[in-house]
């Protein structure tokens, strides 16, 4: 099956296509200075520009893995999160807590999609 | 590939089928009043009910990922999950301490089958 | 799809084949003495020979899971990654904080690989 890779940094490639598989690294905002809210929704873009370079789309996602810095800040991530998503093709998610990269990062996404 | 989606609420499906891969979500127990080994047993029965609803089963688990809420709580969920897994079958797995959704759940468990 | 498991504990398999996809268990070091450098080294050894194993290879990582238990950490970790990886064929990623088993272990990566 071929791969093929998409957006790399010296670390991680954004987006790696496995035949009818893609997986997206965890994505964080640019906007740092951001709340929950425009957070999440900065991620979610970004995961539909690397969803669209990969062929796939946020109808097709099977898997969602997601972490916010404070758990209370799942119940607005969540808004953000179900006002983008398909609610007719919604995949498998796991939301925790952790301690991220940047420190004012709140949320970061990684998603395994299907083409 | 086909996709298919199963026990989907407002945020997510517990389960997606995708050709011969089934990604079922992060599963916490109901009974989230019960010890360490209650909850971890109750997920696990979901697990096994989940893997059925798409034709796959404990056996054919390739990775699992388990969160603990204190991270002393590895031993006695591993009693419960070693009780439970099929020993000449057992998945890749990695297993961390992370804070969860409900304060009450001191156990998640995702994974990833073949159908 | 055809399953193949390695290298199998009481609780896990350090390598999970199906199909054309491979699923390493997290891995630690086993120098669990040794600095943040020396246990990512270590562990990036032994995800070569379970790849290996595999019939996989670094050059075909498709996404990678790293939990570092100081995120200050992370800087030095990045560096042995970066000099480990094929820099052409780099994975997806994402790396958080979480406190793992062994208390004197500093980071613990899961992988996902072609073959």
């Amino acid at each position: 099956m071929s791969i093929a890779r998409h957006d790399s940094s010296s670390i991680l490639s954004q987006a790696v296509e496995h035949g009818n598989t893609v997986y997206l690294a965890g994505v964080v905002a640019k906007g740092l200075d951001k709340d929950i809210k425009g957070q999440t929704k900065e991620v979610l873009d970004e995961v539909d520009r690397l969803l669209g370079k990969c062929g796939s789309h946020k109808s097709k996602l099977l898997q969602a893995q997601i972490w916010v810095t404070d758990i209370r800040n799942r119940a607005p991530m969540n808004e953000v999160w179900t006002a983008w998503a398909d609610a007719k093709n919604l995949p498998a998610r796991a939301c925790v807590e952790a301690k991220l990269a940047d420190p004012r990062a709140l949320v970061e996404i990684m998603v395994i999609a299907a083409k």
